[in-house]
């Protein structure tokens, strides 16, 4: 690594960010007539007018913004754009009878799923509590507040621990099977963890904190890998391993076979999503003023599987999945593992100094801005062929949105800050 | 058995519990001063004038008149004695800031321990969930919600399942060791499912359904021994047995050692305890229309150690404890055990129809008759030597109170009653 490179890196995710995916957003995101936001764009970034308006984009988007205005982006108009989206979100999304926020309306903010997905309801405490951290509106705070308060009631599984997942309107259990409600996910649990660290450090309060600790506590002994330290994607209530299979209602467009189960289905791990858990508790331990070391050896098994098995040294990026011992079983290339590995790599070299976790960073810089940005337009492609040529072509829907992208893009760039102040 | 056996039995607890035990309740324990109950009075039934209010007593003093109530006895003026005691309770012992029940107050109602102690919230839910069964005072189940509340937020370990039991008046966790915040204990669990059940009971709620079975499941599965059946009193956080200690915050005079710790720390078990468990259980699940076989090999597991190794059969009445798989530890005879018993013995009789366990309730009947009611006064001896002679005198104090001996007598007759039915 020398210190040129570092400044050529760090210029062209800043040039990205500042120059094309902030702009791409502001330019036409807002919906004026509805309140909230639009999330639908096809490749040209044209509005494809698809009708409707999921929790994970809103709340997603309400992040993306006020993070960007709080990492110092946007003189103030990323600001504006979060509440206008919080503004949407409480008043169209939220279930006043049953407390909650549903998964789904139209444009117009008619109700369409009135689901409670745990899911959904994570990424509502960590948009509103980063919303509230960025700008100081205290709306955010109270109702992230409520949400976990929520949580606590409904959905933790007080014999077994950890979190139920699925519920109706009313926060009763959905049905077992691809209804959800007989199994918990890494991917929740995950995402739990990262809602209660900006929670926690928005509040301060100690029952935040604890539940915190109580869900890291969860992810290292029950979920990730005993052995290989990788992500468990799916278990029964009880904690054992249970086959990987397709929910009626998802947030990503991971493939199954035809029936509904990976073709691997109890043992399958995402290299992107290794990375990011390990970045998300780094920084977890940061915001909870813990030592790195206490979680050491799980971190650097996260990572190193990552640089072990998914990075493609030959064409650059990293591969989708494969299993816990290594044997890829998907080369293609999707978006948010690359904004995922582009943080995790930096921290992993934080953490441990290894020159491989630099240069494994730098094989995927060199793959999504030569080939996974759509420079033109302004955002990612979604899945690229293993060469990089481009499968599906939308730059937005319910399920991509900006959170992977423009996160990758202010986390990757504060670490690559870090690197050159230590020069 | 015979319908004369049947008959006199009946008639001999009714007696009691009409002409003795509820008068000299309503005769001495309503505090004309400062509201709430006045709770402790020597052998002859004075007030010993000792400053305190517990959570434990008033608690279950509401849950005495309340219930004695609904079964019909006191012709009213059992539920002005309730509502008298749900008065002060709410508006002494209420933490308005925080939520939850303090521990102690003084007679005046000043608070003395502001802790939020787990076994004496669950009371609180217990009592005040049959008081608005009893009376139909919508803020008895109004109260008990906001404690249940409170406890899926602060108490459940998110990590272990089961519930935290000793906090801080802000729900922070206690210290660990004697204050108690790193063990779970049967206690708190079995009395969580006593009121669990309750609540149920009274809302008909889908979330107080489910968290009364999860605690079923983790009573069953976590804290009954595995081989025996039997009550193992204390747990780690991650459910391993922990050596019984005694904690800071106590709810009875269990007998220790100079050090805190009993004779026999990881292998003690009390047969009261066991018996109530199961028929505890037993009514749980006449609650929530499941049947008794589901948990029949539990339930006939308790039951059979105690009627195996807990019987006197040479002295009358029931031992204090012993080991898991059999030897007898302490054979005083201590109030509550013989009054769990009686109800236990006659569920047992009810679910298998083994004579055995008649002639087991037969027996420690007799001796609580004979023995440990004191007839001239009203209530029951504390602590007697094993052949029937008191050793501690007192008829009341914090611990003690008159939820045991009323709620024997009330559920005893109640089941020869329908043992007589069936005739």
């Amino acid at each position: 690594m020398t210190t040129e490179q570092l400044h050529t890196y760090r210029q062209e995710l800043y040039q990205h960010l500042t120059k094309e995916l902030l702009p791409f957003w502001t330019a036409r995101t807002v919906d004026q007539t509805y309140g909230g936001f639009i999330t639908h764009f096809d490749q040209h970034g044209n509005d494809t007018g698809e009708d409707e308006k999921s929790l994970i984009a809103q709340t997603r988007s309400i992040y993306t913004y006020a993070s960007a205005h709080r990492a110092g982006y946007g003189n103030g108009q990323l600001a504006n754009l979060a509440r206008h989206g919080v503004d949407y979100l409480l008043s169209r999304m939220w279930d006043t009878e049953h407390g909650g926020f549903y998964w789904m309306t139209n444009r117009a903010g008619k109700v369409l799923i009135d689901e409670k997905i745990v899911y959904g309801q994570s990424f509502a405490i960590y948009c509103l509590s980063e919303y509230t951290l960025a700008t100081g509106d205290p709306r955010g705070a109270a109702y992230a507040q409520q949400v976990f308060d929520l949580l606590q009631k409904y959905a933790v599984d007080s014999a077994h621990g950890g979190y139920f997942e699925m519920f109706h309107r009313d926060w009763t259990l959905k049905g077992p099977g691809s209804a959800g409600s007989d199994r918990k996910t890494l991917d929740a649990h995950m995402h739990l963890m990262e809602a209660f660290t900006t929670l926690y450090e928005c509040t301060q309060q100690p029952i935040h904190r604890r539940k915190l600790l109580e869900v890291i506590d969860l992810l290292v002994r029950r979920i990730m890998h005993p052995e290989y330290g990788t992500g468990v994607p799916q278990f029964w209530a009880d904690w054992q391993v249970a086959p990987q299979i397709k929910f009626d209602i998802i947030w990503g467009w991971d493939r199954f076979t035809e029936d509904g189960v990976k073709r691997a289905a109890e043992d399958n791990t995402s290299y992107g999503h290794n990375a990011e858990f390990a970045w998300l508790l780094m920084h977890a331990l940061d915001i909870l003023e813990i030592p790195q070391d206490t979680y050491r050896e799980q971190l650097i098994k996260s990572f190193a599987h990552a640089i072990d098995y998914g990075v493609d040294w030959e064409f650059g990026g990293i591969f989708v999945e494969g299993s816990h011992s290594g044997a890829v079983y998907d080369r293609e290339k999707e978006f948010w593992q690359q904004a995922e590995v582009l943080i995790g790599f930096l921290d992993a070299y934080r953490l441990t100094g290894d020159e491989r976790y630099w240069d494994a960073y730098a094989n995927v810089h060199r793959f999504v801005v030569d080939k996974m940005m759509n420079h033109t337009v302004g955002e990612w492609w979604p899945l690229m062929t293993r060469q990089g040529v481009p499968i599906w072509t939308h730059m937005s829907h319910s399920w991509k949105i900006n959170y992977h992208t423009v996160r990758s893009m202010i986390q990757s760039i504060r670490r690559l800050d870090l690197l050159l102040a230590e020069r």
